[in-house]
């Protein structure tokens, strides 16, 4: 019924696109789903490092940050579900970089998660993602990253 | 296993960060889900304040902004669902601000709609968030937020 | 009890907003889910426009690369799944536009996705959305989208 429709609107679909890093194009989930908030890259309560990547930091400070907010994102798991055996998989992972003008690498950021997510967790820390530059952050922080996993309760 | 994999790479978890905001750290749910596109501070078809948070308008006048996009994503759950009682939890809101360039307090603002959130869902309205600062929205709006929650139906 | 506190706090709930496009305010959700990642405008492996739309490229160009990410999604759906009729309704999209200073009309770009997944999929290609503008995206891209499809398996 689909394939008819394309075929009448003359559109032929490409070759789905592979992922630039280490997340998924995709995931099907139908489990129970633990949502965690936008984390900073805090630690001991406050921002060890500031600014926009690009200007300010470069991108392995970048990254490093958004290791850390993968970091905090597991203790809130941890907290959530109480023990991390319990994640099914990590659905999905969006990263908002505090970008400089001119700054386009957000993916080799973002990486500093989700190569950290797959690390710890293995297979099932593979994710999707999103990753995009914005103009500013919470507290001047470089990285932003909100978590979705799924959990066996 | 995920402690030992811990372990092994010589990581030790952080203590979970806690919220900013009268929002939740993290959420779980195994219901079905109320999607809301995002919201606008439409009053009656229009907006009665555009602009930049920190150049243009301040924090005050942002925080309602946001508090008005939080009324009408009730209005819309309302909508849908018909009794706004089968909502069983707000879970989650993505918050974005029309920032000036240097303005960094975008959970301020997102409050706006967080605490209209709980104060009229109680408990139940404690949710996940994000809070991000944009360089445009449309219409120049001064926030956009989009809304999730487990309803029962 | 919520229309009791409601009354007790004072508020009346606005008319719930019409959606700007070809999209729809809510959708509830109970099946299994699709995540895709954010899909830039790739074509064959690369990117045939690049640059902010409002400046580099105009709204018309936006809006087909828009188009070119939804085209993508379906690819990566298809790869997932591997009929599309299998989709039960595509719940969510979120569009991030590379946007010149000034440009607000993120809707109108949007709209290339938005529009193309009706097209193809019919009422069950009408979803919840929320489009923002960004001041940066990896390799410069115009639009980044991201997808949520409910799905049988």
């Amino acid at each position: 019924m689909i394939e008819t429709s394309l075929k009448k609107l003359g559109i032929s679909l490409p070759e789905a696109p592979e992922a630039v890093g280490s997340y998924s194009p995709w995931k099907i989930v139908s489990g129970n789903l633990l949502f965690i908030s936008g984390q900073l890259p805090v630690k001991g309560g406050r921002l060890p490092v500031k600014g926009k990547v690009g200007l300010d930091i470069g991108i392995e400070k970048g990254r490093e940050a958004a290791r850390i907010t993968a970091l905090n994102a597991l203790a809130q798991a941890k907290a959530a579900i109480g023990d991390l055996n319990k994640i099914r998989q990590c659905i999905k992972i969006a990263g908002y970089v505090n970008s400089a003008p001119g700054f386009t690498d957000h993916p080799a950021v973002i990486n500093g998660a989700s190569d950290l997510l797959v690390d710890i967790l293995g297979e099932k820390g593979r994710h999707t993602r999103i990753a995009v530059g914005v103009s500013e952050l919470p507290m001047n922080a470089p990285v932003e990253v909100e978590f979705l996993f799924e959990v066996s309760i």
